[in-house]
């Protein structure tokens, strides 16, 4: 089944393995008009780009991208943009063991289950080498947002909020801290301990989860369509499809579980300029389905890296019990490089759901 | 933009308002051969309908669902599916202040900024009346996966975990117990506590929250599509989209994020038959978006209900500030009638990714 | 795989056999605050229904049409509309020789080979009796473009153009004459012939083939999108979808093979407040699959009936040969009430087409 | 709107323009197990490769077409087939009258308008040149139905059998002649005439129509899906979005029109192992939308290119009177090049309603 795609209106299509010649994205439903180059989306993959601390993989991947079509004189004219990235280091190697082997934790068995053949170079298609596409999709997405809100005050960030068991404070929350330190972290302290958890888990040949936040300011009410478009649920599908997540929540998310009501209820004040003024914000900015114009807030959930240098226990191809290490290089933290993406994913479905909304009313 | 349709090989439509003549579905991609008669649905639907313990609202809905097309003489026939329901206890009432006041926490404020319109009776389009179509398209998925996975031990079933701060006690979790109380509570225990709770709770015109798991057993390894079409995605989309749902998790869920690397693997042993044992589920049953066989684990968080008879503060349409009581009938915990619900959404999912996942191999 | 709904932004869902209760629509993505009741309908479902003429069905169905959903107080609510009609005139009566025959050129056959079960009352799904439903759906199109459009001169008109081998005479071209006769043709002297060809074949129980034209008048340059959402590739689609028809054409269409490039081309001078002034319209209103702003003009041609008072040769479902000979009630010539029929997908693929093309710039 | 994807559950997407670096296309839903390399597609678009015989445009394109992702050791994996073709000749020239003109039948003025913008470099998107990858998604098509079918005698061939009003004689019929001239014309005779006529119509600057029938022999019965999948619905959308297509017919076509129901009507007879035997093919090889098991038989009408020597009254983009005359290279018939373009298009509908008919039953 066609399963590649990601958008209603706006719509994204993503190709490529981890060791094959290249990846690329066709970003279809862009209106004609917006201004961009490929100086627009390399800042954002530069930011998810591999091998930039000690904490990432050692992957070098320059991950630089061209626009093959689309943009003309500067400008998009309404036709598919297509991306491209040449792989640069994918390491000629002997796959020997991991063809044959299935890592608990990893897509292995799944796909070849499924498919009965595998690509098994670095992961294949399961590797989240993919997700360098959604960056790049998210990248035009925030040019078509920049062009759609104009002078308007809005942005969409993402921030790691808590690592293993260690949570920010968000006493000490500071966008401008997100990228002065490995872990796009927004509480400096908290960024210090993580590089002092996260080198001690690296030696031990571990890895650990994290949970992380992204925030879109300055939206629009009305952004969502009932029943099935839901802006919160389609921010479910976006995070949830990306590698490792294992849990979405909008606002409140699970702690609404332990509110009454009153508690939970946003309450309004008439505000200036005939806006309403919301006195709380529990709903992330999402009331049955539908952007409220406040800050809509989303968090997920990522596994810790399945591949370890701990030996686990597995089978191989041949049903056999096997002793499973891996020795490629890899995240021991996934979650921070999920950072970017997260952002990406936020801006695309934004954007997505705003063209959309052009035939709200008649 | 049309978004009142769900699923991809397999997909339903749903229409109607809380207060409207009739709501309705239409399910479409249903193999020929399937056995199906209203009888089939009726039980999933009188689960779900109001009215049944002091724990829900008071409106009575026989929710007597017909099936206007698609099969003949007892099966299905591969053409769509209509389904219909009549509304029988839309009291005619003066709606005159809620037409004209925004309820906090409420789609009130969105619909009318979104559409310039909105159909204020019993909250319209965003009323949770709409989930009894879902339960009944629901009903069709049970049909296929029992004619699709033939003699297998399997099922789809869903509990409420937790209601406000209090957890169940997976020590004592029994599955027959679900149908024994007012909570589909699987430890008899706990639902004598949330019976307390949760009258005191309505008692104060309040509300609370809830956690609800869903579970499927015996499905195959293999459903669910690289990359958008993931089966946690999936879910994730599915449980969002029910109303007053913040939060979706699978397997360890937002728990992964404390977790190492060798905690969270799912070591994996040489099993009987030929397929593999695997030692522990953090995964939930999905790697790398396909399910690996084992049970699907899916929890979501319930937000408490909106409308109270406590008095909050909000503006009207007018934007003019107001104080906000909620007279009518309503679930003081929405998160126990959204049991049904959910159980319907997994095995919708469950479905179509069966069917789709036909054409995996050539 | 889900394939009973017809459109991109704006969507039709259809459900419903021939002889089942009610047959139905679900009409999603419409914008809110477009007037809308059920006498808007009404009035093309009485064009298209049967029993009206000794040249039409015998079959008696008022085709009352009842909205069940998304419109409040007269306006469109951008909720979805559930459109329902139910089925009267379904004589009971011995199916037993049409259950086990294939009648030749009939869906008979396709389907239960397809399917390996066909409901075959009446002809099941296969049936022309869907078509009421998207007579209903064109009904709402039209309004969308009425309120879209506003003062602006509009219109979707279809005409009969040829039956057997005899054309109108385009020099006799009158559209107040179409909804004079029988056969909704703009030609009296025309009409009276076909009259009197159409009578003598009845009378012989065989049947006759057809072309309708449908013209849009009105239409704003700049609908459809390229590649695959091209105007004329919808308005395929479209035609083609309708029971009986087996070639669409543009404009020129077959004859466009016979011309020499400047035969063809559609010279422009400079005309009135900045438009261009087309001197021809050989390309029949669409360029490049976009609109240009001149007639969009679509001919399509349909088959004879395939049920027949004539004996064929033909098998049964036991592989043996059988005489069929259909008794029931038929038109003879099906081309006819095709034409609100072609009317309401050309409507409706524009009012899709008008609420996609909002986004064509940023 | 996302518009540039064809195909349902086996879906393309391109991008490119004629005179951008490159052109390309996304394969996505082919399952695995498809032996796949560049050798099985370049023999496909060297049929459709420019500057191969006098009455083709000069334009000199290698096409040279590289496999990007979805193959591993020779097979396809199920993940998505990543298509390239780098441009190698795009003239560096002067577009100055070309971007300020709109040439008359061409899509200049259509883009404008709906964008705002238009890259006017040979035609930009509008350009046959996207042809290119829709001829490589047909060769993947064919390697699905060729480890689908196994064993089965089957094929999709294409052939021009009108060029102005020329029509081939069919009784000259041969399937292996159509690669032996300039005009995939299966009549040696017709070949040789349209030879000297092509030669008369290009020197004078001139261009010409062309219908061009495609034949698919061998596909089992049960493929197209009720109501709007039908596969002749698919077939006309996928015709009609081929660049200068202005009509399709399906069997008879438009001659139905002129039929009586007993001379259209395909009889039927018992034929060996138990499947039926037609005594005709008046249906093309579809009835109620579905595939008979008969050869499936699609015809569609080009027009005259629009890019003529000789000059024509149009406007330019001020508005202002212009006498146009195109200089750059093209294709006085573009009907000879779309025959690989048409099979192609044929090869993939049924490819993709192979693999949608798996789950036609349970």
């Amino acid at each position: 089944m066609a399963s590649n795609s990601f958008g209603r209106h706006l719509r994204f299509t993503t190709f490529g393995e981890s060791h094959g010649p290249a990846i690329g994205c066709t970003i279809d439903g862009v209106p004609a008009g917006v201004p961009l180059s490929e100086a627009d989306l390399q800042p954002h993959l530069d930011r998810r780009r591999p091998g930039q601390s000690k904490h990432t993989t050692q992957r070098q991947e320059a991950d630089q991208v061209r626009i093959l079509s689309g943009v003309f004189e500067g400008q998009t004219t309404g036709t598919p943009i297509g991306l491209l990235i040449e792989n640069t280091d994918q390491r000629s190697k002997d796959y020997g063991e991991i063809a044959r082997q299935y890592r608990p934790g990893h897509a292995d068995y799944t796909y070849q289950t499924k498919y009965g053949i595998r690509d098994y170079r670095g992961g294949g298609r399961s590797s989240a080498r993919e997700t360098a596409m959604r960056v790049a999709a998210g990248g035009v997405a925030r040019q078509i947002l920049k062009a759609a809100l104009g002078e308007q005050d809005w942005w969409v960030r993402g921030a790691l909020v808590q690592m293993g068991a260690r949570k920010v404070d968000r006493a000490n929350w500071d966008w401008d801290q997100v990228d002065q330190n490995d872990f796009f972290c927004p509480d400096a302290k908290a960024a210090a301990l993580y590089d002092q958890d996260l080198s001690a888990i690296r030696k031990q040949g571990s890895s650990i989860g994290a949970v992380v936040e992204v925030v879109a300011h300055g939206l629009p009410a009305g952004l969502g369509d009932p029943i099935y478009a839901k802006l919160d649920s389609d921010l479910a599908a976006a995070m949830m499809s990306i590698n490792a997540v294992k849990g979405v929540e909008i606002g409140e998310g699970f702690n609404a579980a332990c509110l009454r009501g009153e508690e939970n209820a946003d309450e309004i004040q008439p505000g200036n300029d005939g806006q309403p003024l919301f006195l709380s914000n529990h709903a992330g900015g999402v009331l049955g389905g539908i952007s409220t114009g406040q800050d809509i807030v989303v968090r997920f959930a990522v596994k810790p890296t399945s591949s370890l240098l701990i030996e686990t226990n597995s089978i191989n191809t041949a049903g056999e019990a096997v002793k499973v290490r891996t020795k490629g290089r890899h995240d021991p933290c996934v979650g921070i490089r999920a950072v970017p993406v997260g952002e990406a994913m936020m801006a695309f479905v934004l954007a997505d759901l705003l063209l959309c909304a052009r035939s709200n009313k008649i």
